[in-house]
C-alpha cells in the first residue's frame, strides 16, 4: 500500500469515529433539550384542552390551523405558510341512541354507541330491526345468500386478538368490519349495521372511525358498540332470536369545506432542495381531544424543529414539520401535499411520521427501499442508548403514503402500541392520557434520526 | 471423526434445536394464557379496590395477607402458608399540615406536604421556623459549620435529573435526600425537614416513603412537598429570607405487630429440593392503593404459578411465589425469609423480583454471577420477540436481597420506567393508573423466564 493511500484510510478512520462520536454527543444534547427543556407537554396541552377536537371542517380544525401556524412562527421556523386543501365535512349531529329493545331477560335497555365516521344518519324516525350476528365474511355471505340479512340489522362481532403483541397488527386484523362492513350489508337487503368497537379491552365506550360506502350500494346507517355492550348483546342473542335493536343517529356529510395543511420548515443550509418531512395529522375525531391520535404527532414534530433550532442546528438539508389535515375521514391534505410536491418538483428524501401516539419510543418502522433500510439501521448503535430496539417493521404512515409514488423513503415512528387501543376514536383520548416524559422522549428520539438523515441522507 | 461422535454430535444438534423450538412454542402457549385467558386485571382490582392500601401493621395488610393466601388456594396450588414476622407500626394519624406563613409576597399559602415514613410527627404544637434551601450534602453541611441551621426548617430542593433514561437512576440520584435529610440536618441543631417530592415531573401531590433515623441524633420530624410547591416555595425564599413555615405532623411509630409474608408454590416434579422464588411485596404506603408499588408484582406472581397451572405445567423444581411482607419501612418480611430459608437448609436457585410498577416489559435485570448471566442471555432469542431486549442492568430487588449472602442468583422484571415516578408514594398509585395489557405482558415476561430457569437451571 502506498503512503497516502494509508493516510487516506486512516483519515477515513478518523472521520467515521469521530462523525460516531460528535454524532453521539449531539443526540445526547436532542434528549437532554427535550427532557430537561422540552416544550411539547404545553404545546400538546394547549392543543387538546383548549382548542380540544378537530373533526375536519370543524371549528377546532380550524383554530387548530391558525394556532400550529402561530406557535411555528412563535419558534421562529424559517418559513411557515399554509397549503390549502377542500376537505370533506361530516357532522355527528345529536347525541346517538342505541337500544336493545325486547330483550326477553332485560326488556329495554340503553346502550352505548356512536355513529361511524362517514355515516349517513338513521334521523329522527330511527331504524328498528332484528340483529343478525356475524363474525366472518364466509358467515356474512352464506347468511345473506339464503336472505337471511334482509330488512335486518348486521352485527359485526369480530373481536381483535388480544393474543397479538403488536396492537396495530390486532387492529388490522378487525377493522376491515367497519370500514366495509356497512356496505357488505347493504347488498343483501340490511338496513343497518352495528360493530364492535376496535377496542381490545373490555370498555364502555364505543370507537368511532370511518367507514367507507361501496358505488352503487344503497348507504345504511352503520354505528359502533361498546365492546362490553356488543358482548352483552352477544350473549342475549344466543337464546333470544327475536331481539330487536333501535338505532338513531344524526350525522350527515356536509359540502366540502376549505382547511389547510399546516407548514413550518428550517431552510437547509448546504442542500435547501432536498426536504426531510416529519409530520402527523392536525385532524381528529370529535369524541376526545385528538390527544394520542395525532395531537402528540403533530406536536413531537414541531418539537423536532424547535429542539434544532435551540440547539443552534443549522440542518444540511430542508427539514420540514407537516400538520396534515384530514387523515381520519378523506386523507384529503396528504393527497394535496404529494400534488403539490409532484407539481413543485420538489425534492423529498425522506418522510417520517408519527400517528402511533406519544408513548414510550421503541423504534422506527422501515422503508421498503432496502439501502434506505440498511443505512438506518446501521444508526442503531446510536438510537439503542435511547430504548430505540425494534427496527423490523415496515411502513410509513397514511398522510406520507401518497409520497411513495415519488419513490421518497417513507418510516414511521414506533412507540409502544398497548395503550393506544384505549383512546383511539374515544372520549377517552385526551391530553391526560399523554405522559409527559414519554412524550419527549418521542420528539427527541424523532429529531435524533431526522439529524441522522440530515447529515448523511439515505443514499 | 468417529462415525459414533459425527452422530453424538448431529443428536446433540438436534435436541437442541427441538428444544428451542418447544421452548418457543410454550412460551408462545404462557403469553396466550396471560393475554386471553389472564386473571392477573381482575386480581389486582381486588386488591388495590377492595381491599385498598396495606402499610405494615394496618387492616388493609391485614386483609391482604388473608386474601392473597386465599387467592392461592382457590387456584389450586400445591401449598400456600402464611410465614410470621413481626413489623414495624408507623401511623400517618391526621392529615398534615404544610403552610408558608409570611410570604412577602404571598401571605400565608397552604402547600401539600405528608410526612415521611417512619418520621416522629410534631405533634398539635407543630414546628414553626424559618426555612433554609439546600440542593447538596456539601451546601449543608458549610451552613450547619457557621451555625446557621440551628432552629431552622431545612428544605432539601435537589431535583431527580430529568435528562436520565432510566427513572431508577434518576430516583438514586435523589432519594439520598429523604432517606437522609432529617437526621443529617438534626446534626447541625435544625428541627425539622422538608424534602422535595421523588417526583420527576411538575405535580400538585407530595410523594412519601421512609427516612432512616441515624443513631445517637435527635429526631426531628420530617415532609416531603409536592414538587410544584417545592418549586414555588424555592422561588420565594429567593428575596424573602424571613419567610417562615408551619408544619404539623401527627405520625407516630406503635410497637411491633405480628404480620406474615403469604407464599404458594407448587412442588417439583424432578427436583423439588430446588427453590426458585418468584415475588413482591404486599404492604404498600397508606396514600393510594399500591397498584404499581407493589400490588402488581404480587400479582404477577401469583399469575406465574396459575398459568403454569392453567397450561397443566409440571414444573421440574419448585416455584414459588413470595408476596413479602413490610417492604417499604423495614424490609422486615425479606430478611425473615431469608432466615427460613437458612435455618431450613433450603436450596433456591434462584430469585426474581417484580417491584418496578406493571408497564410494559423490556427486559430483566440480571444476577452478578457471570455463568448465571450468560445463561439468561442465552435466551435473549427467546424472550426478544415479546419486546424483553434490555438484559444489560445488574439488581434484584428489595425483598429478595437477603438471599445474596446465600448465594442464589437475584433478578428483576424490567419494566419501562417512564411513568413509576408519577405514581411512586403518592395519592395517584390507584388500579386505573394500571394497564390490562401492560400488566399481563409482565406477568406472561416473567413466566416465560421463571419456565427458562425451571427447565435449565441457571449453571
Amino acid at each position: 500500500m502506498k503512503a497516502h493511500a494509508l493516510f487516506i484510510l486512516l483519515l477515513s478512520g478518523y472521520l467515521q469515529a469521530y462523525g460516531q462520536s460528535s454524532d453521539e454527543a449531539f443526540i445526547r444534547k436532542i434528549f437532554d433539550e427535550a427532557l430537561a427543556r422540552g416544550k411539547a407537554y404545553e404545546m400538546l396541552d394547549y392543543l387538546c384542552t383548549t382548542i380540544g377536537p378537530r373533526l375536519s371542517g370543524s371549528p377546532g380544525a380550524a383554530a387548530s390551523v391558525e394556532w400550529t401556524r402561530h406557535i411555528m412562527q412563535r419558534h421562529g421556523f424559517d418559513s411557515v405558510w399554509l397549503q390549502p386543501v377542500m376537505v370533506p365535512h361530516w357532522v355527528r349531529g345529536k347525541k346517538e341512541i342505541g337500544r336493545i329493545v325486547n330483550s326477553k331477560k332485560l326488556g329495554m335497555q340503553e346502550v352505548n354507541v356512536c355513529a361511524l365516521g362517514n355515516s349517513v344518519g338513521t334521523g329522527a324516525a330511527g331504524v328498528l330491526a332484528n340483529v343478525i350476528e356475524v363474525k366472518s365474511w364466509d358467515e356474512l355471505k352464506a347468511l345473506g345468500e339464503k336472505n337471511a340479512l334482509r330488512g335486518k340489522i348486521v352485527f359485526y362481532n369480530r373481536p381483535m386478538d388480544p393474543k397479538l403483541l403488536q396492537m396495530f397488527a390486532s387492529y388490522g386484523g378487525a377493522v376491515d368490519q367497519r370500514a366495509n362492513g356497512a356496505s357488505e350489508a347493504a347488498k343483501y337487503g340490511a338496513v343497518g349495521a352495528i360493530v364492535r368497537s376496535m377496542g381490545v379491552n373490555p370498555e364502555d365506550y364505543p370507537h368511532t372511525g370511518s367507514l367507507r360506502y361501496a358505488l352503487n350500494v344503497p348507504k345504511i346507517p352503520a354505528i359502533a358498540i361498546a365492546t362490553r355492550h356488543a358482548d352483552l348483546l352477544s350473549e342475549l342473542l344466543k337464546d333470544d332470536k327475536d331481539l330487536k335493536f333501535y338505532m338513531e343517529t344524526h350525522c350527515e356529510q356536509l359540502p366540502d369545506a376549505p382547511s389547510f395543511n399546516v407548514i413550518g420548515e428550517l431552510k437547509g443550509t448546504q442542500f435547501p432542495d432536498e426536504i426531510i418531512v416529519v409530520g402527523g395529522h392536525l385532524d381528529s375525531w370529535d369524541l376526545g381531544q385528538g390527544a394520542h391520535d395525532d395531537g402528540t404527532g403533530c406536536i413531537q414534530s414541531i418539537e423536532v424543529l424547535r429542539i434544532f433550532k435551540a440547539l443552534g442546528y443549522k440542518p444540511k438539508r430542508t427539514i420540514r414539520a407537516v400538520m396534515f389535515m384530514n387523515e381520519e375521514n378523506g386523507l384529503r391534505g396528504g393527497v394535496e401535499y404529494a400534488r403539490q410536491a409532484e407539481l413543485k418538483r420538489e425534492k423529498h428524501i425522506a418522510a417520517m411520521e408519527s400517528d402511533r401516539g406519544g408513548f414510550t419510543p421503541r423504534g422506527f418502522t422501515m422503508p421498503t427501499d432496502p439501502k434506505a433500510k440498511e443505512k438506518i439501521r446501521s444508526w442503531k448503535p446510536l438510537l439503542e442508548p435511547y430504548g430505540l430496539t425494534d427496527f423490523g417493521q415496515e411502513g410509513g404512515g397514511a398522510d406520507i403514503s401518497p409520497l411513495a409514488p415519488q419513490g421518497v423513503p417513507l418510516m414511521g415512528f414506533l412507540p409502544d402500541s398497548q395503550r393506544y387501543f384505549n383512546y383511539h376514536h374515544t372520549p377517552e383520548d385526551t391530553f391526560d392520557k399523554v405522559d409527559k416524559r414519554e412524550l419527549e422522549l418521542g420528539a427527541a428520539s424523532m429529531a435524533a434520526l431526522i439529524y441522522l438523515i440530515d447529515q448523511y441522507g439515505l443514499k
